[in-house]
Parts: structure tokens; sequence; C-alpha cells
């Protein structure tokens, strides 16, 4: 491959699949993270049909629900739509060109209502993890927990740091469970390269995002991401503690930012690839100086 | 004493010291956390002789200002100008009644203008307690390096973890240098209950803050917290873990929050007092069941 640049598709986030695909095609990004909302509309096989008609490789499907609800029927509900999304990975990977790995992305999910044990909200999501894990394995799949900003930790993902989602998914066989690496949520942790070699030492890597943390921070905090470059982010550091664990998969942009979805999609997508070649490629090449 | 709850004066941000102090001393409030803004329009002595005058204990001064400039003027100035804050750090705590600890807060600071290097920024934070410490030893002052929550890595702390804080402290006397453990910036951390315990080992406990995690998030960050048991923070735990230790000081409840400040002075006391004995005060004792 001659770049492993994948749009995610919530960079583009009012763009058809269509779209994003003709988007990459024309910028040449051979590869997209789609989002399972923009699949909804024109069904699986449609979806399955154009992305194989675009040439572009698949380098996640975004994204399994919460799966932090307590025992009851919206847990129910929860796996049995995450069984779904497994089978969803399988076929758009079957349908896009080879050379990445299907990988269906996991965000851990909120505290329970009026609760206030993340331990117990955190041992749900390993519980899931383990109804989901034989089902993922039996169809090619592979689960990534991705850990969300410590200010997500209430409502959206009780996992905040890459060190807690390696030791929630340690239990399970690394081929079918990793762990996400993304710029904007991990950042700031002082233990982010060390927590990067272990996540390589066991092998967890599944994906690498990458967008910058903007500031001021904007008050919609789901919006307040930045194209890379924008920010505070140090890319070259942390792009060579992923490259040094061997991972070798595509790299995605991910970037929910009101102003970026309200530019021309070409324009995002090429001005994205610019950042990406300038600030995160050179560093994945283990040979570079 | 009969009850270690601290206002700290960002609680009340528009009251005087004198309308603090009347509030405090109305409630049963037995000590006070001051802010250095709000001594500056009465003077120092002033704000003395007002601090003695209502008997309250001193529990902190708010704050040193930040310590991450690069080296040259800025930086010099921001060192002489915490040289002053523990004078008057030692000054106020002359005045104050005894049975707490003479304490100057410390809050890193943000990354330089450009700058992406998070270790090297924080390598100056310890440069800048290295250059305080024998100041504060001589004043009998104790410095508190407080970690600040990960959304503020870039703008107002580079440090963003009790781990990380303890890292940096751990160069100097435990006398003299330690640490804060606040609530609401780290709630979230599934390292926080161990890392307290390490606090305590190395006696770094210098103080205990409380305000709670509330959603939906409020657009001004800086604005963000809740009082107590309006959020999603899980005290009684986290006291216990701060009991644990061994920590004997005042419990300062520090909320930077809009709708608080537009309440009256004495109710935002009394419902605070309220809050701390039913949330926060059983926890403290090491015999509680």
């Amino acid at each position: 491959m001659s770049s492993r640049l994948s749009l995610n598709q919530g960079t583009v986030r009012t763009a058809t699949l269509a779209e994003a695909l003709d988007a990459c095609v024309e910028v040449g990004v051979e590869s997209i993270g789609v989002w399972r909302d923009r699949v909804e509309p024109i069904g699986l096989d449609e979806a399955a049909r154009r992305l194989s008609d675009s040439g572009l490789r698949l380098s996640s499907l975004c994204r399994a629900v919460f799966v932090t609800a307590p025992e009851g029927p919206e847990r129910r509900a929860a796996i049995d739509e995450n069984h779904r999304a497994i089978d969803e990975t399988a076929t758009l990977y079957a349908a896009a060109a080879a050379g990445s790995t299907a990988m269906l992305v996991m965000v851990a999910g909120p505290l329970a209502p009026g609760e206030r044990d993340l331990a117990a909200a955190r041992g749900r999501v390993r519980d899931a993890i383990g109804e989901l894990e034989s089902h993922a394995r039996d169809a090619g799949v592979r689960l990534a927990l991705e850990p969300l900003h410590p200010m997500f930790a209430a409502d959206r993902s009780v996992v905040s740091t890459l060190g807690t989602a390696l030791d929630l998914v340690e239990p399970f066989p690394k081929e079918t469970v990793g762990v996400i690496v993304d710029t904007f949520h991990l950042w700031w942790d002082a233990q982010l390269a060390a927590d990067i070699a272990r996540a390589g030492r066991e092998g967890r890597v599944a994906s690498y995002q990458v967008s910058d943390w903007i500031t001021p921070v904007p008050s919609d905090l789901m919006l307040a991401r930045g194209m890379m470059g924008d920010g505070h982010i140090d890319f070259a550091t942390i792009t060579r503690s992923v490259a040094a664990t061997g991972f070798d998969g595509d790299v995605e942009v991910e970037i929910f930012n009101q102003e970026i979805w309200d530019s021309p999609y070409v324009d995002v997508v090429r001005l994205m690839r610019e950042r990406y070649d300038a600030l995160i490629e050179p560093y994945l090449r283990s040979d570079e100086s």
C-alpha cells in the first residue's frame, strides 16, 4: 500500500457513504473507517457494494453501542446490537480491498443513572466483551476498545486511559480483542509512552487514530477536536511510540468539529492528507531519523 | 476541632474576605482557604487582622502563579511572585487559629506558546519547586502541588494525575512539598486509590479538596464543578482512601460554578456544610463501618 491514511467518516459527518468514498478516491486516500449510521440509510448490501466499487480498504466499523447498562433488557438489547455490528463488520470487510484487519470499534459507555461506582461499570464492560468475543473470533472480527478522554468518564466512557483499557482486555485473546490509541483522548497522559509500549508487548494495538487537542476548548466537548497541527499534540513522539510497537495498520483521522463539518468534503480530505503526510507519516517508519 | 470542613473562597467567588469569613462564622465552618486576589483589595495586614478576628483556621492560600514559562523574564517574575506568595502564606497562617498547616497551593501551568513537549514543561515545574523549596521550608510553609483534570493539560496544568504529581515532588522533602487530592480533577482515574495510598506511604497528602463532577458538562470548563451530591463522584470511596493515609487536615470545598456564585453566600455555605456532613465527614473517621 502506498499510504496508510484512512478517513474516519466522523471527519465528514454530513457526507453520505458515497460522498465520503468519492472524496477519498479523488484525494488518493486508500482506506476508510465507516460509521454504522451512515450505512443504515442505504442498507448493508448497498454499502458493501459501494465500498467494493471504491477499491478502498475498511479500517474500522464505528461503532458498537455502549455496554455499561446493568443486567436487564437494555443490556440484552445492547449485546444483541453488538452481535449484529460484528456481523456487519465482517460483511463490509469482505467487500473492501485487502490489506486491513476487520475491526469493530467499542466505546465503553457511561455510568448507569445514579451510579457512582466506576469499577463496577468497568467490570460490566469486561463482561460484555466476554459475551461477544467468541462470536467476533468466529466472524474474523477484532474488537477494539477505545479509551475516551477523562472528561467523558461519566457520560460516555468509564474507560479513560490506555492502561485501564489494557487491564480490561487482558483476559481475552489478543487476536480478537485490542485497544485503540487515539491522540485526542490520550495525549495528556504521562504514562502514555509506557502504556503504548505495554500494548505493543501484549499485542493489543488494534488501531491508531489521530486528531488534535485545540484551545480554547470548544463549548461542545463532543466537537472539540482539531485537525492535526492546529493544536497542542506532539504527533511525532506519539507516532514514534506507536510505530515502535510494530503496528502496521491504517491510521484513522477522526475529527468531530463543526467548522470542519461545514467545509466541502474534498477540501477536508485534502487538508487531512497534507497534515497526515507532514505530521504523522514520517514518524510511522521505523527508520526515520 | 469539631469540624474539619473548610470553605475555599473560590466557592463564594464574589464575596469579599470579610463576607466569606462572616458566612463561615454564621454557619459554624471553622476553616477557610483564602484566595490572594481577595486579599489584594484590602492588603495583607488587614486580611491577617480580619482572619485573626474571625477565629478561623487557614487551610490554604490559593495560589502560586503558573511556573511553566521557559527561562526568561516571565519565568523570573513568576518565581519572584511565588516567593511573595510563600511569605503571604506565612503571615496569614500566623494570624489564623491553630490546628492547620501553612500551605500554598501550586498549579503547574500550561504548555508554552507553540510548545508540544509535556515532559519538558513538567520538568520546568519540578525546577520551579526546586527554586522555591528552601524558602518555603524557612518560612514554615508547605507547597501543595495540585494536579488538574486532563482537560486542562494544554492551558492550565501539564500535571494531570496524582501519580504524575507524586513523581514530580519526589526529589523534595515531604515536610515542605506535598500534593492535593481534589475529587473533581481526579475522580475518573482507575489508579486513584493506588496513587492515594502511595501519597500516604510517601507522606505527601497535603490537602483534600472536594467538589462534584456534573453532567451535562457546563460549556465553560472552568465553571464545571458541582456541589457534592449533585454529580457522579463516589465521595465515600475516595474519602475512605484519603482517611486511610492518616490525613487529618482540613477538607476544602472548592466549587467554581456560576449558579452557586449567584446564590447568597450564607445559603451556599450552609448547603456546603449539609452536604459535607452527609457525604464526606462520615468517611473521614477510620472507625466508620
